[in-house]
């Protein structure tokens, strides 16, 4: 749980946007929004920051609970999640809210519009969604626990990471010792995948034994109290042809490229360019479908993004993935990904595999 | 993954639904829904269903797997969502479109407006959320395999559940078995709630060690190519005293006579009528704090809703859960849930192990 004088810190920001964005109020429905501005960890509820103190709109499952987690925040209890927001719209006397547009449903804003009739709203976009990606050292902290518990799973399981284990056995086998090392879960669906299973960068991990000749992708995170940890290894099954070192390779160089690069001020669109710079130069442009990296954080992915068309700018403080990779039908795949924290001087790489080409099993 | 006799017939009843409501195609955004319908089960996508064949939009990593899953449909890829959906609609000259108000988002909405001027939009709320709730015997046999599976890893787990042992350690186990056995994941955050906790229906499990003398609520499931079991089983630890045995009674009265009430063409208001009618009797009224149930399938919570305020009436092949409870703070809490299939001659119970109160550990 975060400390209150991180939380005040944190809606005071959100209060200083208040004042640019021309509305007397914010509506935050995004539960990790509403995690990082109050503490509050449940699965539902609303929170409304405006002047005064900010009201967490929750359901009877969570009064207990909000009250607990919460402090920073009069707990409102509701039992029509549209009529309690606008129950506390009017009594606050807000005329003009704005919102998060990709999380209001169309049912909601309807039911709010006819609840709330003087209320005018105003979609807020790109700063809210921007709002988490600087980390204080708390959440530093926290980020690195999760990093802690995925590698220390990791490394309990390598052993049994051979051939003639399928991709779906080593998935349970890792998420079950992250768990049992103290993740509040896995942070996705763990991706292993071995073979030509490899060249597809969202493969399920399913009955593919694995062989020698094999690249294995492991694609893989823990939670630690909301905050994910997100690395990718992957490694070569017995044995390592050219073929092989070549690939990965490849990678590895767009992979140091873009840790080099990063660094505040820079260009997300920079560190991406880096990268692909790189492996473009090496024939494979294509078959890097995807963008460089993304913020971690309360989301496993969330702001900023590391794509060709971000227009997002480093920041101190930033914990991003830096995650290049080649995919080859038929032959197979390789990303190399690690966790990285943007400081003054530079990255400092937060995950703890190393990335040499490594031969298992 | 269904066969394409019941995805026609599933689209041909969407059709059906389409004459009645004046709109030209559904726009289908909920992934459960789209699942339902063409067989694609990717992480995003949009479905269109008009007068000609389906069309299935997927994203640049969904393309092979949608062509595989979903033979009955166009996929079409796109690079920016509402582009797509735009295209297609214009395409298809359709000028007036169905949606899910509950799923579509503000964002998607105003960008579709923007990008489809011609197109008039209307909500469609309660024809489509229903569309899933009665089964086919496909479904009823995934849901039974889901429910064996979940059984099988309680049964073995079982022996681990005694006092000492804390809630956390027995969820992971019990999560783990169920992956072992087959499951895909599990249906939700396993429940694992002990001696106070288990007077918190939502309870998460936690460092709380099992003492003789509790009761434990184990509410878990599996979930079995997409479909989800979901079963309530309320154990005591080491020994059960009268009063254990007084709130059990209640509540298994309450779950018996609320199986009883279970038929076609009773409404879901009665059944939850037939289970609450026997705690307020027994003076426990305010303590069952929720529905008597919900359908379960492709999601965990589906229509039809069982509480006091529910218009729907039930169907034969619905699938349906009772689960009563009954919650004394300081005390702890009492949930019997079964999952039950809705027969012509009344409720057929899917759900494997016996509600009779015992003592385990």
């Amino acid at each position: 749980m975060p400390d209150q004088p991180s939380i005040s810190s944190r809606v005071s920001r959100l209060r200083a946007l208040l004042r640019h964005s021309g509305v007397a109020a914010f509506l935050i429905l995004d539960l990790k929004n509403i995690r990082y501005l109050t503490g509050f960890s449940g699965s539902d509820g609303a929170l409304l920051v405006g002047a005064g103190k900010p009201v967490l709109l929750v359901d009877g499952r969570y009064t207990t609970q909000a009250g607990k987690q919460a402090p920073g925040t009069r707990v409102v209890l509701y039992r029509d999640k549209a009529t309690g927001i606008a129950d506390a719209l009017s009594e606050g006397g807000v005329e003009h809210v704005g919102f998060e547009p990709a999380v209001l449903t169309v049912e909601l804003h309807s039911a709010l519009r006819r609840k709330a009739k003087k209320v005018r709203w105003k979609p807020l976009p790109a700063e809210l969604s921007a709002i988490r990606a600087v980390k204080d050292d708390k959440e530093i902290e926290s980020i690195r626990r999760a990093i802690r518990i995925a590698a220390g799973a990791l490394r309990s399981t390598l052993e049994r990471i051979r051939p003639g284990v399928c991709e779906r056995d080593i998935a349970i086998e890792l998420e079950y010792t992250m768990r049992r090392m103290g993740a509040d879960a896995p942070s996705f669906d763990t991706i292993i995948a071995s073979g030509p299973n490899s060249a597809l960068p969202h493969a399920r991990p399913g009955s593919r034994k694995l062989r020698p000749g094999d690249f294995v992708v492991i694609d893989y995170g823990a939670v630690w109290r909301g905050y994910h940890s997100d690395e990718t290894c992957t490694f070569a099954v017995g044995r390592a042809g050219s073929r092989h070192e070549k690939i990965y390779g490849i990678v590895k160089e767009a992979h140091d490229r873009a840790l080099e690069a990063v660094r505040p001020g820079v260009s997300c669109r920079e560190v991406d360019r880096a990268a692909r710079g790189v492996i473009e130069k090496a024939g494979y442009g294509p078959r890097f479908s995807h963008g460089t990296g993304h913020g971690v954080g309360l989301d496993v992915h969330e702001a900023p993004r590391l794509s060709a068309l971000s227009d997002a700018v480093l920041e101190r403080g930033m914990v991003i993935t830096i995650e290049p990779g080649i995919y080859l039908p038929g032959f197979g795949g390789v990303r190399i990904e690690d966790t990285v924290l943007v400081e003054k001087g530079g990255a400092r790489v937060l995950t703890e595999f190393s990335k040499e080409l490594q031969v298992i099993g």
